[in-house]
């Protein structure tokens, strides 16, 4: 690796596959079958817990269609793999060529819809799918569970704090985007806030309460630098001594003319703290002074804690949050629904293995509302009926370029906002949520019956 | 993000860190605390299951270490977030000059064993702190979590093959490296091949021998792309019937002079179908075909397969592995041991709260071994005493350059294996292991007793 970090050159992004895509494609192009083929990536199944998916990973996804291309150290290093020449000729002027349906990143979707469905010559749409489906599961998973942090603080704002703990730099980065589109209000994550815009926080460790000769000094130390922005950590020692420093030493900032941002309890029964601390400061006359509380919170211990009466006003949430500890990952994949026959003409294809069936044919997903705007269920139908709903696929590239006016973070996040708005109380509960209907069309209920009759036929006449 | 795929620049490692790092930082340099200081980096406790943890990502963090710096684009970021001139000045020459000690990659460790000690100025030692977690943090548990996998599969080789749910690119990188080092025999990654030089395999989708009209066909069209790798997915719609049509390959392959690579069986109930396929292979003189099998795998259900005899010779693992999935983390921290006082002269610390005290002082790690070296226990004791047994750390960074040797990942990879093959049977086991012994050297277990005492003494004497 040439004394690098190893971090991933974008211009290596195409070679970021696992290696069955290239020899898929290489047997394609051996065996001149070049025709067109239709993938829909969508999630199998809910992870446990979970009522709904919060989508993310969009935008990367057809960064990475328009973009891709293979360099010349690529195709060196795949004829040292046993790739032929006239293939790797092939790779040196690859270009993404065909049409992308997707769904806007920051919707609610549910297991079995299209979230984004690719048409192009079977090579093509083949290169796309480790790529699409690594983005989109991250994303997707990390939505979907700071979602459901953000439901568990009713309001009191989330930062997301887990970047020591997430699973390398694109993580790191990536988690910091999910969370804030599902409604966090920042990140510890400073190149997350230069690079995504997204407001960056961060108060102090207890290393640096260590370092002085004891705790008041710390955080007169601290307050001289940030005196109109100190979080102070009052557990290091002992959280009611820490917070009798911080009140301290909040009256010495009234005094300059400064307010004390907040304190932060890290360690021991934040019911019974918080309940202290919060009479400690309101008896000094620091109720402006809000209590900021980490430690490996999620969102069922965030739920406990407001139950049971914690005086907390906002979290810090890093591990559980920033890996979806219970579930670090969606039944993600990515399937074959239609194939260009001899005749030039589209046909609908299904999986019948075990438990993996997949729906066959270019599908829409149709939401239907009430008349307040409330979701009330989904349909999945073939892209040409018409079904009395809002269609959640929208054309993202058309012929290899993007016809999508890439909506900002912001936007994104107003999105999923809204969306959550929208779905109703009984399917957002953290346990036991209700399961929201999603239906099968007339059409494709047709088809897919029709289908089963044929492969059965199939399978019944043998090999050939 | 300029239309970027959002992939973090190696340029930009540094501000890939908590904000708090850079806040406390301010801080000291405001208030002339440069004094230097040690902090070690340890995991707290083992994961649910494991028995032992195996060490990696150690050469990223001292790249990392050696190289980091501050760009003006970061400089004039920081400036808006309100970070004052002079530090900044501080930052546009910042360069780590501070002594490094770690443990080698590829290490069996134990919770609370110093992994990594750094001594160096205050905010140097500091700045490390987030991405240094970040790295250990996934590399280790993917590395234990692999080592299990490859243990339960009792020598038949495990390919890892989780790109697509791996977290974001980096994490597709960096399982594929640790997973190696762990002992699996390579990676479906095709840009881990590229760059670290491991063994990249593939076969094909389900999707592939769909595209064709029938099994057979796509089965004849890859092996005349690969005649002599070919390994054929057998359960698209039948496994059996996927394997009829696979020996009937096979059998033009011979006749070509080639030989069938080996089936794949991703689904269903894999000790029945492993032995039906078997010896259907076997019947028909293919016993020389090996079975790979994937779907679904880790190290619990591998030993279960292969304890109800089923006939797999070798196995793709991805998802579960990738992720570490049962526990997608480890209970990393980094901690200041020591600081120095106003007399110039380093002084043990230690923190007391709730359930996470640390332990003082500059440590080094004493391995003790049978005659067979067999690994018998380790003793945790300060740097300067004389233990019977193998010191861990080792010297890496010098006033701020690397002094240390870096072994290839194929060196690594070996320590691993010889690491995990000295330690007895009892300390391996997937579930129930025995705890391996780790005990305190006596002049810890004093420095302990005495700071502890200490410590009281100034609780005991309030806030100054």
């Amino acid at each position: 690796m040439n004394n690098s970090l190893g971090f991933v050159d974008e211009e290596n992004a195409a070679m970021l596959t696992d290696l069955y895509e290239l020899t898929m494609c290489a047997s394609y192009f051996d065996n001149r079958k070049l025709d067109p083929a239709s993938f829909d990536l969508f999630i199998r199944k809910l992870p446990p817990n979970r009522s709904y998916l919060l989508f993310a990973g969009l935008e990367q996804v057809l960064r990475f269609i328009e973009r891709m291309k293979f360099t010349e150290e690529h195709i060196r290093f795949l004829k040292s793999q046993g790739f032929k020449e006239d293939f790797l000729d092939y790779f040196r002027n690859f270009r993404f060529t065909g049409d992308v349906w997707a769904v806007p990143e920051g919707t609610v979707v549910f297991p079995n819809e299209t979230l984004i469905r690719i048409t192009a010559p079977i090579i093509e749409a083949q290169l796309i799918e480790t790529f699409a489906l690594n983005t989109v599961n991250l994303q997707t998973t990390i939505a979907t569970k700071a979602s459901r942090v953000v439901y568990a603080a009713k309001g009191k704002p989330v930062i997301e704090f887990g970047l020591r703990r997430e699973h390398g730099v694109d993580a790191g980065m990536k988690v910091a985007r999910a969370s804030y589109i599902a409604g966090c209000t920042g990140t510890s994550n400073v190149l997350a806030g230069m690079k995504y815009g997204m407001p960056v926080f961060g108060t102090m460790a207890h290393s640096f309460v260590m370092f002085f000769s004891n705790e008041v000094d710390a955080f007169r130390a601290f307050t001289k630098t940030f005196p109109d922005k100190s979080t102070l950590l009052i557990d290091t020692f002992d959280n009611i001594k820490g917070a009798e420093n911080a009140i301290v030493v909040a009256k010495e900032l009234e005094r300059k003319g400064f307010k004390l941002r907040g304190v932060r309890l890290d360690s021991g029964d934040l019911v019974t703290i918080s309940k202290k601390v919060r009479k400690m400061l309101d008896d000094n006359g620091l109720s402006y002074v809000p209590i900021f509380a980490s430690g490996d919170l999620d969102e069922y211990r965030i739920e406990e804690l407001l139950k049971k009466g914690a005086k907390i006003d906002s979290f810090g949430v890093g591990t559980k949050m920033g890996t979806s500890a219970d579930r670090p990952y969606v039944d993600i994949i990515y399937k074959l629904c239609e194939k260009m026959n001899e005749k030039g003409k589209f046909q609908p294809i299904m999986k019948l293995s075990e438990g993996k069936v997949t729906f066959p044919g270019r599908k829409q997903v149709f939401r239907l509302k009430d008349a307040n705007g409330n979701f009330v269920k989904d349909v999945i139908a073939l892209e040409d009926e018409e079904i009395n709903g809002e269609p959640l696929l929208v054309k993202v590239i058309e012929r290899g370029r993007v016809v999508y006016d890439f909506p900002s973070l912001e936007e994104i996040r107003k999105r999923a906002l809204e969306n959550l708005s929208m779905l109703p109380e009984k399917y957002k509960r953290l346990r036991n949520a209700a399961k929201y209907p999603v239906e099968l069309s007339p059409k494709l209920k047709k088809l897919i019956r029709d289908l089963r009759l044929k492969l059965k036929k199939i399978e019944g006449l043998g090999t050939d």
